[in-house]
């Protein structure tokens, strides 16, 4: 009986230290990479993982999507359980779902959810070193709310893509920006339809600046507009950076 | 005008991974050798740095306290920024004090606050793992509380002490044993006057086989009162082992 090819979800939870990123490198250890090596040793074919977003080296997930089609009669239980246990310790599957065969991890994403945590206080945390942004310098977190709420709903957000880019429009919806204080952390979180290259990474860098009121909101919305990403704050450091959520 | 010599208290921070634990080594980077070096960078003399406890290889501290004698001119402050400029990011002095001449880290502690965190989750998560104990099968938290309160008041602990260690005396008095689910988390809190060597592993360990239905609460009972250490479970691991604080 012939095998036939099934579409497979999985959601990932990464630690991004010492991993180069998402992406599959010649060289150098990335998620995509590391399942797929765990995928064709699984199945014994060569197998393409999608991934929801491509993050960078030292961004962590908590909720990553990927999608892969592969010829296998395993099932999911099987295939959860041995994944974990090829997998590298800073990589793990939460869980596979058969999905339909044109689901796709990328395209039938409906938003995003990203997460930054930058630890504000005079000294910084030995424990947390991996897993924030450091800012010993007074926040005005009040005015870093205000300036999130300017990127709600549909803008251009050229201004906040890294340099070099080149993707069809520019444009996309956020759907939420909102600042939280879980322990002892400030946490900007944003959902959108979808994400430019280093956007949230130049987005927390001017608010931080507006935080530390070195940028007004007027200069934020300003910039916003601008379109043009000279106008915008320095990037923020890839280690306060999770992908928490992909919607569908 | 010749220098005094000060007394100094610090309270310390520290993420076990990639550290040979508290104590000075040959060719490791310990936290007492790193502390040590920074102070002599810093002071221009041998500096001596004395800690509560000895923490192993892996485990983590919150605030681990530690004293040392010098002769300097400079203020807290500027000893607080230096040393923390100093010292490399998986090590934060969180304050310095300065303290009466025969203030000892270790003889005048009071008691020793540890927590120890499980992550008791059918599948392993990427991001805590350098920081609990995953143990994936299921475990009776109430049956592992209850065991913890046999542990109250003042008990012979020898059966929880690894071998070979000589001590005086391997009587302690147990303030506090209990189980909180912070996060997601199992977390076992132990204060006492004072503890073994690796006790608060052994102890974990036991009480994991409690939880699991290997021991019973008579069994437990029975283990700590051989006072022999063959007759308790394996030791828990490093990772989930943080020392809170130290009360004086």
């Amino acid at each position: 009986m012939e095998l036939i090819e099934r579409n497979f979800k999985l959601v990932i939870e990464y630690n991004g230290i010492n991993l180069a990123g998402w992406q599959r490198q010649k060289d150098r250890p990335s998620v995509q990479g590391r399942i797929e090596e765990a995928l064709e040793k699984l199945t014994g074919g060569k197998v393409s993982v999608m991934g929801a977003g491509r993050t960078d080296a030292g961004v962590h997930a908590r909720g990553q999507v990927a999608h892969f089609k592969a010829a296998t009669r395993l099932s999911l239980g099987e295939m959860l359980r041995a994944l974990n246990s090829i997998l590298p310790d800073q990589i793990s599957v939460c869980s596979i779902d058969e999905v339909p065969a044109d689901f796709h991890a990328r395209y039938s994403a409906k938003s995003k959810i990203y997460d930054y945590d930058i630890f504000n206080n005079r000294i910084r945390s030995a424990l947390n070193r991996f897993f924030v942004w450091h800012i010993p310098d007074p926040l005005d977190v009040e005015l870093m709310a205000a300036a999130l709420t300017c990127l709600l709903g549909e803008h251009d957000f050229a201004c906040f893509q890294s340099t070099g880019s080149s993707v069809q429009t520019t444009v996309r919806t956020m759907m939420n920006a909102e600042i939280s204080r879980p322990d002892g952390l400030v946490r900007m979180t944003f959902e959108a339809d979808g994400f430019l290259r280093h956007m949230v990474r130049a987005i927390v860098g001017t608010v931080v600046s507006v935080g530390r009121k070195q940028l007004t909101l007027a200069d934020f919305e300003k910039i916003l507009a601008s379109k043009d990403r000279s106008q915008a704050g320095v990037s923020a450091p890839a280690s306060g950076l999770f992908l928490r959520e992909v919607k569908y």
